[in-house]
């Protein structure tokens, strides 16, 4: 736990620092020292003053540094090229190195990460070249400026660091179960590193990513969540000693009737929630069945340069998403010189104070308000698009940039109606007039948490995630508020969050442990084999030769036999897995004398002794599991489906009284939920 | 979910305006309205400017009223006389009133919940009667002084409330499982409206309280959590419009050295929590097994008057436990009139800012760390005595005073050290002279967070519980070091927590699911009947009369039996609860004509039909359960474990190639378990 830790929480701030300088790479470079980002650049610039902070003369846009104009349209058109040709060829390399290195590095990994957690193997998605590559790409990926985060990656990093040291230790690469439990751990610690909030993260791991979470898990995810959080501090690629990422202070409380407007960006949140994964979803089917998705790279390429053309005229869109968060959660302070922030200040107000009453908002702010419904639009339609392609992709950070961006306009739009109408009834009673009763920022943070929700469907690792990264303990019942309410709205159109629809996208073979099964129908009903069907596939304890069970072997793909004492009483005695009878016959055949193809394969204690020039019997009592899993033919599905998703099983035996009937896998019951949901069954696929 | 949050966030509204007018009225009473507590009294009075505002006319203690001195000797041995009666007086009223009504209503109920929850019924525990009377001799044990705390109590009232509901709906009241659901919900609105802590209360829920915990449930408390919280702040008990009880606000951050002292509270905490769970628990066991336990009543008589006795010379003791935990948390503004805060001020430093450096401590400084001492000795022992007694009490505040004594103490140790050391290596990179440094508040709650950890052994949810509780998000890291600390320590001397230990105590049927079970023992090695017992008492499917099962059920106690074909064949078809056999039969001899003693009960599915004459066959395969849960003989035990926790069962039958062998029942999953750990088995008593 202490090195998923150490190792997730130096991963993640050196994935920040390389970010926040290739990132502004693409603007400009720094003369004194290439490797440093704007910012490092002008805090170590000792000419500037505190006012123009972000103006140094060490830093140098491109066309100034080339040209030695920094302002006209020539510049501008410069800089416009260069900052496209930049997006460009970061998001070719990172396309190219995951097709080349390690396909399974794309996406946001959270679905997949689901599905492992629920038992199923993907072979090497946890791998060396999944992380390496990963690590590598996500930093290529965000800073091309398409419209994607680190967070969802950061969890599949973190799960790949975890499978790492997994494979270091025996009881933990041996035993599939307790593996689990620490890749559990190790989302937490994603999480925690993702955002900066320990706590958070380890409601993530338990209510997103996990299937199974005992309390020891519980217990390991908070040790790594803790360790990679201060490791992420120790490195402080922030560089203000915060774990916080947007760290704000509003100085003003909420008001019972500003619930009207936050559970209105909730209903928002629970739309775009609605939207995004029904179009998204829609997209993704069409790129795999059509002949889009046999152009990944070209389809990347096309999509940066259109997001990369757009987002250069709009100042909201060419900054870093969590730049433009951060800005639109802020509360306007007296000396922000943020366009947002241009207000009429009463001129009888000589000494700005930190308590600023609400004013009239000024020309900058109109202004504003177009570039934010402008860059609203584009988010809204580009996210849809960026999902899915194959590079690594988040989608907390562009969810939360779209509700942001809502909010402060919902925000700033109360904020007016109530300066402007202060006898109206409904502000009459919070509101005297030179008071300051409206916090945009406040609005800006609940409408990021009510799309995150929507899209995730969230609740409590929502809320603690969101006041983690605000440090607004105060607004508490806003941000629960509206998550409860995007909630709702989302799951009026349809159950299933982005991450479960990805999953159904793909056919993993994962039982959602939040359906719920009601139907009356009965194991009977599902287990194989049907009425017409062949008859089970089946070995005899004491009967079958060494012959039968290769043709056995070969003829079918099952994963195991269940053995029986003989085709008669067909009394079970156990299971066998099909791995282990094929190893055991073939070890056998190259070292055990007398064992040919009509040697009879016992299943029992004793084996009897045969004449020497009879072909020798195989004993495999030793490979036979003896407690294979079983229910009576008239168990109802609801206790199979429930003993399936608590016990994590794969297949279970019908019998009764003693009897072998039948046998239900994963998958029948993956089916025939389906078919029960009146969904086509053989729309999942499994592959 | 909407109910049971409006109910309990109610009541705990009323519970805190009475705790606070009965605590003031062992003090003195409000000359314009008796009804007004302290606080409120002199908020209501127009006279007091802010500087003492503790001191108003309005407001006079007994002495003063009955004699007209407020001060001199006599005023004090008066007040002091009072203060004790007004003491006996509650606690004699709170512990008749548990005697007579509701002998359920004791203790924290904590670990009762812990069981119901794990699918044990106590009958009666979560009645009306028991809310009723709870609700009311909590506030009267709370307010007679007693070191004890009102937050387990109100987790027990929620869950009241809970099922109080869940008997109106037939859903619920019918199942046990969806009930189970309601009540975890319910006991995370207990410790929502507790602490004011919504999110800790679901943590607290998942973390401590709750055996199996969907994510549907997760759902239903935050917002059953979010209703109370809201609830409670509509009613606003503090009169701070907060939900936050301890609102602290700290200056200055904390430094890499610090976390050495807070380690070190860390193991304070672990080592108190230990100290405090073995002799409580012996003390406990010697009032079960002794003549202690006859006296109840004069017992708690016994306790509060030491406890008044002792508690009203100290200052820090005679307040309530909340208002000293408030206290030790703050910060020492330039305003504090507190002892805590006499410091010796700068002379240069004419205009007193929020941003104090450290000062050297005045004598009232001393004065107080002497009172705190003795304070923290006498709350350790009272504590130990107190929890377990016949009335409503928790744990929470209690152990939080402890730990914040414990951490003001070293925090102000620390603060002068820093002071007059400035030149020691260890303080020279992070404190210079004139700076602010240290920050006791912030110690204390450190400490308050090591002793909690080290009593109730909870992560997680008590990080989230004391940030939520403080407003210190900053402080996250402090507090998870402490916690893990106070964690792994009180782990050395002993796994279990207080809520485990007084279940154990109590022989609850408990299977706790952080015990991991690695013994190799099989399933055939715990069943019965053993090798020499008689064989196991079975129904066959068409060959018992009615006179068999009634001597059956008259001769055994167990709660169910299974059916088998033949006992000859011993092939298990299914299972017949005891209940439903006792009433089928009932039924039939009353109503079904023909059915007699002789009579056949048949379990298949078609009876002989027989000549009138002959007695009638009974026929209950309807009352059959066709799935009862089985293993094999062979199964380990890790695994038989496993299924009961996670499938919650009473019972399991034990089968070899579909012969019945024998039957595990919970309780000796339980004996096993404990015969495994060294423990005597007959040690836990099922009552």
């Amino acid at each position: 736990m202490l090195l998923i830790g150490l190792l997730s929480g130096t991963l993640a701030g050196v994935i920040d620092l390389a970010v926040d300088w290739m990132t502004d790479l693409k603007e400009g470079v720094c003369l004194t020292a290439f490797w440093y980002s704007h910012e490092q650049c002008c805090w170590t610039s000792n000419e500037t003053t505190f006012d123009d902070r972000d103006k140094c003369p060490q830093w140098q846009k491109w066309a100034e540094l080339m040209t030695g104009h920094a302002e006209g349209a020539g510049a501008y058109v410069l800089n416009y090229f260069l900052y496209v040709l930049w997006a460009l060829l970061f998001s070719f390399l990172a396309v190219s190195l995951v097709r080349v290195f390690a396909p399974y590095a794309c996406g946001s990994g959270i679905p997949e990460i689901k599905t492992i957690l629920s038992g199923f193997i993907i072979r090497g998605y946890l791998g060396k070249w999944t992380l390496l590559i990963k690590t590598v790409t996500l930093v290529l990926a965000v800073s091309s400026g398409l419209s994607l985060g680190k967070e969802g990656p950061l969890v599949h990093v973190a799960c790949c660091c975890g499978n790492l040291f997994c494979s270091l230790f025996s009881k933990y690469s041996k035993n599939e179960g307790k593996r689990r439990e620490v890749l559990s751990a190790a989302a937490a610690a994603g999480v925690s590193v993702a955002f900066g909030a320990p706590i958070g993260g380890v409601l993530f791991s338990l209510e997103e990513v996990s299937y199974y979470f005992p309390l020891k898990t519980l217990w390991r995810s908070f040790f790594a969540a803790l360790v990679a959080a201060f490791t992420l501090r120790a490195i402080n690629p922030f560089g203000n000693s915060r774990l916080v990422l947007f760290y704000v202070e509003y100085h003003t409380p909420w008001y019972m009737a500003e619930l009207v407007p936050f559970i209105l960006l909730g209903v928002f949140g629970g739309l775009w929630g609605t939207l995004f994964i029904k179009a998204n979803i829609a997209w993704c089917r069409r790129r795999k069945t059509t002949q889009l998705g046999k152009y990944p790279v070209l389809e990347v390429i096309a999509v940066t340069g259109i997001t990369a053309l757009l987002a250069f005229p709009n100042p909201y869109t060419r900054r870093s998403t969590s730049e433009l968060i951060s800005e639109l959660f802020n509360d306007c302070g007296a000396l922000e010189s943020s366009q947002l922030c241009d207000y009429i200040n009463n001129p009888n107000m000589s000494r700005p104070v930190d308590d600023i009453p609400d004013r009239p908002a000024g020309p900058g702010v109109y202004n504003a308000l177009w570039q934010l419904a402008l860059a609203l639009v584009f988010k809204i339609v580009i996210t849809i698009f960026t999902f899915g392609m194959k590079i690594p992709s988040g989608l907390f950070i562009p969810s939360m940039a779209v509700g942001a961006i809502a909010g402060r306009i919902v925000g700033i739009a109360v904020e007016q109606m109530a300066y402007h109408h202060h006898d109206w009834i409904i502000f009459k009673n919070w509101c005297r007039p030179g008071a300051d009763c409206v916090t945009p920022g406040l609005y800006a943070m609940v409408g990021a948490a009510a799309c995150l929700g929507g899209v995730t469907r969230m609740t409590v690792s929502l809320v603690v995630i969101m006041f983690e990264l605000t440090g607004g303990l105060e607004y508490i019942v806003p941000l629960m508020a509206a998550a409860v309410t995007s909630k709702w709205v989302a799951d009026a159109f349809g159950k299933e969050g982005i991450y479960e629809s990805h999953i159904q996208l793909n056919g993993y073979p994962y039982l959602d442990v939040r359906d719920e099964f009601t139907h009356r129908t009965l194991a009977t009903d599902v287990m194989r084999p049907r009425r017409n069907d062949p008859p089970l596939a089946v070995l005899t304890q004491d009967s079958t030769t060494v012959e039968d069970v290769e043709t056995l072997i070969k003829d079918t793909d099952y994963n195991g036999f269940p053995v029986v004492v003989s085709r008669e009483s067909e009394r079970l005695i156990g299971f066998v897995q099909r791995r282990d009878l094929t190893l055991a016959i073939k070890t056998a055949r190259q070292k055990q004398d007398g064992v040919v193809s009509s040697s009879v394969v016992y299943f029992t204690e004793d084996a009897p002794q045969l004449p020497a020039s009879n072909p020798q019997p195989l004993k495999l009592r030793r490979i036979l599991n003896l407690s294979p899993f079983t229910v009576t033919d008239h168990t109802p599905m609801e206790t199979v489906v429930d003993i399936f998703r608590k016990l994590g099983l794969r297949q279970c035996l019908v019998t009764r009284s003693g009897r072998l009937l039948g046998i239900i896998t994963k998958k029948d019951v993956l089916r025939h939920m389906a078919q029960m949901m009146n969904q086509d069954p053989e729309s999942i696929m499994f592959n």
